[in-house]
């Protein structure tokens, strides 16, 4: 994606393998700062702290850790547990447990002075991999917008729920990938950008990765959507995914089921851009089996932004003494999901189809 | 209600009837600022500009512009152009016009010269009886609450949105009304706050006036409320209402629907506390004839709270060049509508049951 104008990805390695470069997001979108992780306990406090975010890119920076810790002792223990370590620092997504997955039977059937090698190139192979899924999903998603841009005049409208863009992945996005494809084919696409409280990336990086991009785009606070989609202003819903489930049941940002509610409600096409990485066939209901993971408090009671002399400045919205909950996502029961987009196809958000689908993978 | 443990109205005249004075709401929950409103134009600015807000605390508001104008100049030609630009304040309540209406019903016939001693009686009946409505919808709220306590163990869990409390009327709340009752009848009660984006009428006034009656309470951003009802975390969802429609429709701060949307899809009741003022037969699809308002996109796009400094400090969201939509109400359809809970009892949110409401009225 481009970045005033030059290409860039999320992250990527330093020219001597000893570091991981990513974009720090929690500055977005009034700073672009780049960190440097050197070792795989700053890999681990970066997917902590929301430095990276999103599903897939979550899923990448693990892999680079894994890669950091076999530059330092690519020992059986030593790579299990920097493995068990960055696998603990958020418990949403699946693609975090399947990125190290993947790191783990690439590595450790090789002899110990292989693996710093064998580690970096699967990390890259992975990033490279995550781009394709992408680009595959863009191109299975476009046909959706183009059929309802063929139907009537005007821009296709699109609305999305937190940031499953170029952002939350190595690069092009998952829910974004069919709306950059249909403004590279020159369909007009305009985007409702939910706000997405608490942590606000809808606000802070859909909207600054679609200006970036040239895409039109209005940003709306999260109780908009149903009144919108009750007024036809909405043509269709993408969102991402950090896990679905055997029957289709879809985990994603807290507030994605109300939206699901209110594209159901007023029969507007509600669709998940999903990696099939994304896919857990270990948990069948979604609602009862994926944990959602309760964040600080203080996500809710206070937010940051830039203040009119430019400084970046927290604020408390809520009295003293007021406490607060914190439930960081949420999940859609899978008869609300008109389809699945995936690198593979469209297909529905049904044990049958999603079987079939984990074979393809 | 309780402020800091003193008795104290939203609004209230000064003793020599020359002035009003408000709490200035846009300075809560941080300052509890108390402003004085010397004249008709001052009373339209502090509505326009949400310094009062709440449907039932904008008409009380508009009937002291009224007598405002009538110790003025309180002829036919003065009294109906003040009447004409108060009305024109804020698009959506239906209680500003209501109270608009009765004020001119009860000058118009008079005297010019009698016309100011009545405004001011007037306006002031008008704030008791808003009490005297709020407390029957309290007690008649109150066993919907006590039934839920009898069937179980621990607190009855309400689910509110935005502010129908004590600060949008002129003391104790339509929706908080209920809740007043049963925390006074002993009845364990704890309150899912709303947060409420963009204007955070649920984390700055909900929590601030449920916190100074004592009432235990969490705030939520608005995306939280479905993922709570799927997990059976909210016996019922009271919320206010701006204008109800002669179907039942109810028309209520943007974000309603969804909550109403989750409640439905839960088997959670959702009740609406309407004073019989809020009705508006004249209307019958709410959908498409109650007109939203359309606010200002800096709502959206910038927040205010109290930096750690202790001042008030705007900050900024959004990207630069990103631009926002702002709906500030939406409309919930009757099918949605548990029952709504009146001055005269818990009614069906269906046509026939108002109209027998309204001639009660």
């Amino acid at each position: 994606m481009r970045v005033d104008g030059r290409t860039m990805r999320t992250l990527w390695p330093s020219p001597q393998l000893d570091a991981l470069f990513v974009i720090d997001q929690r500055r977005l979108p009034h700073e672009l700062e780049v960190q440097s992780l050197a070792d795989p306990e700053q890999v681990f406090q970066a997917i902590r702290d929301m430095v990276v975010r999103g599903a897939p890119l979550i899923g990448a920076s693990a892999a680079y850790g894994v890669a950091l810790q076999a530059r330092q002792d690519a020992s059986d223990a030593a790579l299990a547990a920097c493995m068990e370590r960055l696998a603990a620092a958020r418990p949403t997504a699946v693609n975090l447990a399947w990125a190290l997955g993947r790191m783990r039977e690439r590595l450790m059937p090789l002899p110990v002075p292989q693996r710093c090698d064998a580690a970096w190139a699967e990390a890259a192979a992975l990033c490279d991999e995550d781009v394709r899924v992408n680009e595959s999903i863009g191109r299975h998603g476009l046909p959706l917008i183009e059929a309802i841009a063929r139907r009537r005049p005007g821009p296709v409208r699109v609305l999305t729920h937190c940031n499953a863009g170029w952002l939350a992945t190595v690069d092009r996005g998952t829910a974004t990938a069919p709306i950059y494809a249909a403004a590279e084919a020159g369909v007009e696409v305009f985007v409702w950008v939910d706000e997405t409280r608490p942590r606000n990336q809808g606000a802070s990086l859909t909207a600054w990765e679609l200006g970036q991009q040239g895409v039109p785009h209005k940003v709306v606070v999260d109780n908009a959507g149903g009144h919108l989609m009750q007024h036809g202003e909405v043509d269709l819903v993408i969102v991402g995914t950090d896990r679905v489930s055997a029957q289709g049941d879809v985990c994603n940002k807290i507030g994605t089921y109300l939206k699901a509610l209110a594209a159901h409600d007023n029969g507007v096409p509600f669709y998940v851009a999903m990696p099939t990485s994304t896919l857990d066939l270990s948990v069948r209901d979604g609602l009862a089996g994926i944990p959602i993971e309760e964040r600080s408090a203080r996500e809710v009671t206070h937010v940051s932004g830039r203040a009119v002399d430019g400084r970046r400045v927290e604020v408390q919205l809520v009295p003293d003494g007021s406490q607060a909950a914190n439930p960081a996502f949420d999940v859609t029961p899978a008869r609300l999901v008109t389809g699945l987009i995936t690198e593979h196809g469209v297909v529905a958000a049904r044990a049958p189809d999603l079987a079939a689908l984990a074979v393809a993978r």
